[in-house]
């Protein structure tokens, strides 16, 4: 998507200079716009692991491409093999991370030129993420067009939470696709944007995407989008999933089912966009099975922001009082008005996903 | 309620100096506790006006307060009517404000000695708020007492949003007064104190006071509140109110009606204590009937806290994003279980609400 008017990539190799990927250090957002270099495969581990880059889809391309970075330092497979644990180490709870460093270890292993195989495999694994993010755009730009229609032509108010943006994959987004396909399509739309605490991904991240791209938007605090949709302000909801199982229920940043609720006490349609790489055939009980990290005091009592041209945090409550930070929640299946995939728009439910997914018909275990 | 181990109201005469008026200034909480000497009725509608003191109660026996150094300082009526003017403009949406000064006003213009009469018609609003409070805590004990006696003397978990404790009004605070009331009598309480965005008044006020008061209570941000009902953790939900309608529609800060619906999703009681002067008798549909405040961008984009040692601002957004701000919504009276009120506990209904109130039985307009 746009960045002060050209189009970038999370990701990419530096025009050039194939050895070098560069990337958007996204902790320094939305105040600075600093693109990385990385060169080896120890500094991707790095930016993966310090959060210089996030998201599911972009952890495993910056994967991919520390996977290349390792074969350019060495084709020796226990070195190889080495690079690929130093990587999953990172963040061992991130499903695409693992995916990303086999399916790169596998093709350079039984490869005759393996750094070649190495660059190839890593801009597959980043073209594909891209791809499938636009093909959500394509398959959830319809819905927004419906109701721009019955707006006549009126905006169309759309809530989101956290970042499901193009910084979380490699292009386009999640949640955001379809946002940016409407948009590039000239339909007036307007995003109502959740600050998203405790880390406020939705206001310094999703505000700046959004406004590099030229979309209208509106930063609102998390507890705000209840009474939006009480007012009608709100035409529909879209977000994004970290984990959703193959009966529908969905797994997203705190604060999720909570819009998910307003949304279905207000008739507001909710929608889930994801890459099928989100689903977990494995889970029918998102509530019961999905397991939910706690993520430690200081997110919720210490507020990282800007302050005099620096990174400041704030402390905002008494220093001896505890806190809990639950990271996730579940939002059941029916709440959710539908499922935005790469191969089509379906109901929250086991047969319309397996409907479209029927490699997935059977579960596994 | 106590303060590092002594009894604290928020507002109080100085001992030994019946002129001069304390109170606590609630800006420097909590990582600083100071007492603030007012002299003049000028000096009283900065209080108010510049936030040291908030909260519905609280402004009211300020007001009471400042129209008593007013006194002091002349009984010329035309005087005493500025001042009342003065006063009633630091927050005019504030009915206790206006309330409480043309009490004062009245009881000073009939009496003989006004000084005397100011004097003790002060003491007397901020006692009957104190004495409404703590009546407010007798009611809903049971309620918390109950759930003890169902849990085995396992700790009760309530979630509360804001702050309704007592920093906003003399004494025991409203949906703080029967969890200090249970704590008193010896029961296991835990309180699940939401952050408060965007002006942080539960990690700020809330938290403070109830660690001061020896209360057991975690901060959580406002998205976790749905999660922890869902996992079970919460037994019932307890918030104050700015207005309630005579059909028992419940105007609270902003994010309440998130957690009324979290509630209802999951089968916890959700209460509303309320001493009686924060009914509108006048109005019977919430949603409809009730304004709401747009409060600005900038305390949604600036996060205020403590950094070494001082207060300090940090911008958590780009600088160029707008930002809406809405300061309460609704809770409508389906979602609330009961209300607790000086008088009894009674069901979120007119009929309910009349019954406990017989004088408000016909609606005055």
């Amino acid at each position: 998507m746009k960045v002060h008017g050209r189009h970038y990539r999370t990701i990419w190799l530096k025009v050039g200079d194939a050895r070098t990927v560069q990337l958007i250090d996204q902790r320094a957002l939305p105040h600075e716009f600093i693109v990385e270099e990385v060169r080896t495969v120890a500094e991707a581990a790095r930016a993966i692991a310090e959060m210089h880059v996030r998201g599911a889809g972009l952890i495993g391309a910056t994967a991919g491409y520390g996977m290349y970075l390792a074969a350019i330092e060495s084709t020796d497979p226990d070195w190889l093999r080495r690079a690929c644990e130093t990587l999953k180490a990172t963040r061992p709870t991130a499903v695409n991370l693992a995916w990303a460093v086999d399916r790169q270890l596998a093709a350079i292993l039984s490869a005759a030129d393996k750094v070649a195989a190495a660059r190839a495999t890593a801009a597959q694994i980043a073209d594909e993420d891209a791809d499938f993010c636009r093909r959500l755009g394509e398959h959830g730009l319809p819905l927004i067009a419906a109701i721009s229609v019955r707006k006549a032509g009126a905006p169309v108010n759309i809530l989101t939470h956290c970042n499901a943006g193009w910084l979380a994959f490699v292009d386009h987004g999640s949640a955001t696709a379809p946002i940016y396909a409407a948009h590039d399509a000239g339909l007036a739309v307007h995003v109502w944007v959740d600050e998203t605490r405790p880390r406020n991904q939705g206001s310094k991240l999703t505000a700046w995407e959004l406004a590099q791209h030229g979309v209208p938007h509106t930063l609102i605090v998390d507890n705000a989008g209840g009474y939006l949709m009480q007012r009608g302000e709100v035409d529909l909801v879209l977000v994004g999933t970290d984990r959703t199982t193959r009966t529908g229920d969905v797994a997203n940043k705190i604060g999720t089912y909570l819009k998910a609720l307003a949304a279905h006490d207000n008739a507001v349609p909710f929608y889930v966009a994801l890459p099928s790489s989100s689903f977990d055939w494995q889970m029918r009980d998102g509530l019961r099975e999905i397991p939910i990290e706690d993520r430690g005091a200081a997110e919720v009592k210490l507020i990282d922001g800007w302050r005099d041209g620096a990174r400041a945090e704030v402390l905002i409550a008494p220093t001896d009082s505890p806190a809990a930070n639950p990271g996730f929640d579940i939002t059941p299946s029916r709440l959710v008005t539908a499922l935005i995939t790469e191969r089509g728009v379906c109901a929250a439910s086991e047969a319309a996903i397996t409907a479209l997914f029927p490699e997935h018909a059977v579960q596994s275990r």
